[in-house]
């Protein structure tokens, strides 16, 4: 086991990727990556991803894992989502052999990486473990490693966060299995063999067992190496079988309403609400001064901060803020003001446009980047600023090619 | 019990009343309907709505009943689904202290019908309760009578459909109690008081309670009545209190995947893209010809049909068709195709428009009127045809002031 040192992009440095995490789960992942540092390895963790279902209960003919939100299939977000944390090594996807060319093709035209296919079985037990088959096999020529932690998550569960992995990975290192639970929101009965009501559950004395849940790898490759055919077949609950052939209790872990599974037509509705909500509402604020600077720039930012849901500010010059800038590209902000204080050349909007080239971010949305120029009139010619800011046209059209949207503003303003 | 006779527009006219049911659905209600015509009277029929919770789960400050779907408030969807329904006689409602101005706003602006208010007690229960005692209490002012059945419903699902509500009616009228189902989303676990899992429920033998529920009132009225404050405090489940105090045991009856619960700020936005599809997919084809005719018409609605999801078609004069308009109209359906076969002028378009601003539908939506007209080329003068066609600009015009958009349509062809 731990063959590998965890997450090829270093569990070191935690800084600009723990972006997003509430501080008790900063604290946690801090500690838990920290871990290396200390001496010891951080756990190697990876990820299952069933994708074999049908959706038969979508209604529409195509499984509902590649069902287009906003033209893209569910599944490349879900992937995207585990993607960007960095401490996830692999992610194994389970797909069935008619559909394997279609999702070669996703993780090709959205750019996924870390991502092995394996072949679904005809039960999402059955493709569960062929994933964690892949997993345990440590072929000289497989690039996958045996983890010492495995996620098990849902194709059809797009919004999970980090920090809920975070938490079910940390509680599996120590109790052998945790998954993410939630309220019930209906009443759960238990139907009479004629259909009638036999009796109600206490609600407040159950849980809907949702996704991610996550294991030590020996614990579930043993618990799935045991169990019956008819656990194969019938079964569907990861942590049954973990406590039924390892005797391992779960610990549950508290999640978020976003973990729901996308199940029928009215999900697919709501998850693209929602991810139309997440690109007009996400904003990102690069300002080339230091954090605690009085500016007007400042001004600009309080203001847009009271406007919109989710403003990510960085501060400082490109150059330092370039790993924050991966991060919130990575977490696909299309949308970016420039501030520019300390220059007035284009030098930090071009750095910006250069980066989000590379991300190739405007694959599927284009992308806003508003430049934003101060001009004090008191301390600089007109004319100057202006021939300057002329350059910004030339920019526009240049980048518009590539599906972004660059506007120049300016204000001018007395300094007092 | 039995005072009065079930729905006000009368039980014995289930012709186009029963538009949207399902064959056996049809047969059902015929049956149910027509105990009136043999001699016996149909079991009377009311609902009761507790609409006092106060939606903390969504994340927003408005209880969720009342949040705006397309401007409107959810409550309202759910309010027209069941008005639409003929042989639900009364529809209580029960509305904290607070909320009361608001619910009472609601009711007049989109004109609901045999709504009776009630307050809300603090609890779904205590709601429930209050409704149902406005029901008993045949007080000589009061304009509600004690009906036979009631059905309990949510304020939150605005998409119940008839077929379930009769379904649920039926079976409460012959069991005492009947309820909605739906199968398990998710599995549903029991932790230890440890926080780790105890055990998880085999998921097909259990399933999950949805609304609508129906009883007989006096059943649930005596349960009401005998159940302890802790049960009106903490309990949610209303077949279980029939189950407990009556011991009534439910019928259960499969429900349609449209039950579900608004209970988060993603089902709003499902709820949004729900009635956004059925506005602009829902079409009515009004055509002043007799169905079994072979006509250019008959290829345009055939057209038509195979392009958008839901087309009503109506055909004979508006004179005959006029019943099922209403309840075309009631259903809302945003857009309507006028077929004019028979005659070359307006009376037929006259008339639809005429029954739609009656019907006050444009008070939130534009409604769209498409009337068409075929020119034989061989048969009609074509400046003839032109100059009553001309009319419809005016038509056109003064119409447009009540928000209903109409455009003129001339298919010039040749008979053969």
């Amino acid at each position: 086991m731990e063959l590998g040192p965890p997450g090829g992009a270093g569990p070191a440095e935690p800084g600009p990727r723990l972006r997003g995490l509430r501080g008790d789960d900063r604290a946690a992942s801090a500690a838990w990556l920290s871990e290396a540092s200390a001496g010891r390895r951080a756990p190697s963790v990876a990820a299952v991803l069933p994708a074999g279902g049908s959706g038969e209960r979508m209604g529409v003919p195509t499984p509902k894992q590649f069902c287009p939100v906003l033209e893209r299939p569910l599944i490349s977000y879900t992937l995207q989502a585990l993607e960007r944390v960095c401490w996830i090594k692999d992610i194994v996807v389970a797909v069935t052999g008619e559909n394997m060319e279609v999702m070669k093709g996703i993780v090709q035209r959205y750019q996924h990486k870390r991502i092995s296919l394996v072949e679904a079985g005809v039960t999402r037990h059955r493709s569960i473990f062929n994933g964690l088959k892949a997993l345990a096999e440590d072929q000289p020529n497989s690039k996958l490693c045996r983890p010492e932690v495995v996620i098990i998550h849902d194709a059809v569960r797009p919004f999970v966060e980090e920090d809920v992995l975070l938490k079910v990975a940390i509680a599996a290192k120590e109790h052998g299995a945790a998954g993410a639970i939630r309220p019930l929101v209906s009443t759960v009965i238990s139907p009479s063999a004629d259909g009638c009501l036999d009796h109600s559950l206490e609600r407040t004395s159950h849980r809907a067992s949702e996704m991610p849940q996550a294991f030590l790898f020996d614990v579930i490759y043993e618990a799935y190496q045991q169990c019956s055919d008819y656990d194969l077949e019938f079964g569907t609950e990861c942590l049954q079988l973990a406590l039924k052939y390892c005797h391992t209790k779960a610990k549950l872990v508290e999640g978020s309403p976003d973990l729901w599974k996308v199940t029928y037509k009215r999900d697919l509705y709501a998850a693209e609400s929602i991810i139309k909500e997440r690109i007009s509402q996400q904003i990102c604020i690069l300002m080339d001064a230091k954090e605690d600077e009085e500016h007007v720039g400042r001004c600009l930012e309080e203001m847009l901060k009271k406007e919109l849901n989710h403003v990510k500010v960085t501060s400082g010059a490109l150059c330092h803020a370039g790993r924050d800038l991966q991060q919130i590209i990575l977490e696909q902000c299309y949308n970016f003001v420039c501030v520019n204080v300390m220059t007035s050349d284009f030098e930090e909007t071009r750095k910006l446009l250069n980066a989000l080239e590379e991300s190739n971010l405007s694959i599927l949305y284009p992308v806003v980047v508003i430049s934003v120029h101060f001009l004090d009139y008191k301390l600089v010619p007109f004319g100057q600023k202006m021939e300057h800011l002329m350059q910004i046209k030339e920019f526009a059209k240049e980048v518009k090619k590539r599906n972004i949207l660059l506007c120049g503003l300016l204000i001018y303003y007395p300094q007092e």
